[in-house]
């Protein structure tokens, strides 16, 4: 059973789905939001002996939203980013498929590499770069890197030299849950200066990338950003540099507490803006890249965990607490500040419920997943009950913490 | 070398030692604050070959700090919280010391019994326990539990049959640093109901916990604390229970940004509010039991970290982007929500300052230490300067993700 991503999901019978139920939003009120767990990954859960909490990813459907994305967008070249989810089996996968590579570190480099990616599939896209880090990128022979400010244009001419280098733009988005701050990317008018500076130092001033914010609900938000890196396209030709690339970056969202545009809608809107603002008759189209990492795997993943306690405060108290055995420090860093809301499945669903506090298994009192969002969960729920936690494929095993309160990292298993 | 914990640090010559520095700190105005790195950390970490970044870790201040709070309050048993620095090196010396433990699960369990730590001299003290967890313990001998809801003295009482358990009690309190939330305890009310519920389902009721609040500067908490502790043992003793033990939690300061009360005012606050509330003439004194967990080692450590690049976002740019090899996810948790002001040496310290946004070196825009609060750093700092970050040996070693961005989790030495 294969869930498409970014499009409808299946519904099967599986032991724990619930195909549809009302989940209050405080954005748009009561909206009608999927909550099911594909046949194939209840299949799973039901029949194998896992560890508690642990992930359970389908790369079928990462290689779904690899061709949707692909289909959406059939002129732009997808470059993975590997930080969402670094298992080998997706990194194998996708590699199989012709995708590209988007690396934060040398480790993400090396694991792109075990998996047989060639160096010309890689770029280093994180602007914040050791020296040591970057040489070791450009003697494996990596030669697309991003930048956003001159100390490390200085450290790329020295250290890769003759490499095509992208600017990152500061953009600031409205729609995005994950949120954005001003730490990547600088002001358009520095990006100019600094694209002809890396002409100087002796590197291909190659093109302009930004991000629109994570898990971006507006499809027009690309427009904006292109429409701004249009801007330096034309800045730094007027100095005889033709820039041939526009990075639009991931922000692609995963289907959490509601459904969000398909692929297409946001490739149209890329496309569109890319013709209208960026593409010069007698020139050649620039090249895109689209740096998709939760948009590629959030919605491949399921958490299989465990109800430790339920409990109340006193006997006043209208709400439960509910202690899962997975919390912030332990996958599910993303509940910063109730920001990423997850849905749960429980074997209770469809039942009376009522409203719950939501929190980890840890000592600290900040390890608490939903107290402002309002969340229901069955009242027939029980210690010892396992839950589902929905579109956890990305930013979770790797953001896990190494040993907290000697609770080991998040366990995962692709199938 | 040795600095004392809560105490004076002792100044000496070290490399990259600035004896006093103004820091400007949001409640206090301007502070005078000690910014130093003890000689015995500075010489090591000048003469060996460290990963970077890396936690140094000073085993002799663990002890003094060991024999601060033993001197403060030698009537208490000090149950170090194991949960704030695990290390063997740590967990070894402590033992050897005399010190009990506490527990947040099942694998810090099993790090003290890796000591030599007896049975019982280990407390379960999560309120959130898998009934598996509790059974290993209570097979491996651990006799003293802490509960905070009817479901988890149900568990207890089926697989710790006959254990000592004390009632964690919720507690709003000013003046920590650290937050606190209503995700542990249960009002006192509540509290006293489930002691008496404890007794009929076979445990011993045997006394009532709280905790003041992490980093928790005002030593007149504990009074007030220990007062509401009390009407719970007077409400009880109605019933027929004479609870044995007050467990006063930890909440002992480290030296961050502002020098803290030395260990003997917390000492004397405990044991002037114990007597006040709730010794009785003809009765055995209760039991104090303190759990230090930062208090005891969090002065202990300094991370050496790097600075990877120093950037502005355009020409009018104030405040310089400094961009560390650690960050949020890889050791800084507690930067969340900026909440614990960490204090930085450079070897530029004492030179001209500007002020400064802090970030780690990761990919997500969250990944930001600290940009309301107000840092300075010297202005000659460069990128590939070492930097110390001290007050660093609670919550950042396990806190630390175990692969975010491919970045590896905090290396840690202890000397």
């Amino acid at each position: 059973m294969v869930v498409s991503q970014l499009g409808t999901i299946a519904q099967v019978d599986a032991p724990l789905q619930v195909p549809v139920q009302t989940i209050p939003n405080e954005d748009d009120g009561d909206v009608k939001a999927l909550r099911s767990v594909s046949e194939k990954i209840a299949s799973y859960a039901a029949n194998n002996e896992l560890p508690s909490p642990c992930l359970i990813l389908d790369v079928d459907i990462v290689e779904s939203a690899y061709h949707a994305l692909s289909d959406a967008l059939p002129s732009a070249k997808i470059h993975y980013a590997v930080k969402a989810n670094p298992a080998p089996e997706i990194l194998a996968r996708l590699a199989r498929l012709g995708s590209s590579f988007d690396a934060a570190s040398r480790a993400e480099i090396e694991m792109c590499f075990d998996q047989g990616v060639s160096s010309d599939r890689v770029s280093f896209g994180n602007t914040i770069k050791k020296e040591t880090d970057i040489a070791f990128a450009y003697e494996a022979g990596i030669r697309l890197y991003a930048f956003d400010s001159e100390a490390e244009l200085e450290k790329l001419a020295r250290s890769a030299p003759g490499s095509k280098v992208f600017v990152r733009i500061l953009m600031e988005c409205e729609g995005a849950d994950w949120p954005l701050s001003r730490k990547f990317g600088c002001e358009p008018s520095m990006a100019i200066a600094l694209l002809v500076r890396a002409r100087d130092l002796g590197l291909v001033p190659y093109g302009v990338s930004f991000h629109v914010g994570s898990q971006q609900i507006y499809a027009s938000a690309y427009d904006y950003a292109i429409s701004v890196a249009a801007g330096v396209f034309e800045k730094v030709a007027e100095q005889g540099i033709r820039l041939g690339l526009v990075n639009v970056g991931g922000g692609f969202p995963s289907r959490y507490q509601r459904d969000v545009p398909p692929s297409k809608v946001y490739g149209e809107a890329i496309r569109k803006a890319v013709d209208r603002y960026i593409v010069e008759p007698g020139f050649a189209d620039p090249e895109i890249i689209i740096e998709p990492g939760r948009g590629m795997v959030g919605d491949a993943g399921v958490i299989q965990a465990e109800v430790v306690l339920i409990s109340y405060k006193d006997d006043l108290d209208a709400r439960r607490w509910v202690y899962l055995d997975i919390g912030k420090f332990s996958g599910l860093a993303e509940t910063m500040d109730e920001a990423i809301k997850y849905n749960f499945v429980t074997a209770h669903d469809g039942g009376p419920e009522g409203p719950v506090i939501l929190a980890g298994p840890t000592c600290d009192s900040a390890d608490i997943l939903y107290e402002k969002s309002y969340y229901c969960l069955p009242l027939d729920l029980a210690i010892g009950d396992k839950v589902f936690i929905l579109t956890t494929g990305a930013y979770t095993t790797t953001y896990s913490a190494v040993g907290f309160n000697g609770f080991a990292p998040l366990a995962s298993v692709c199938i």
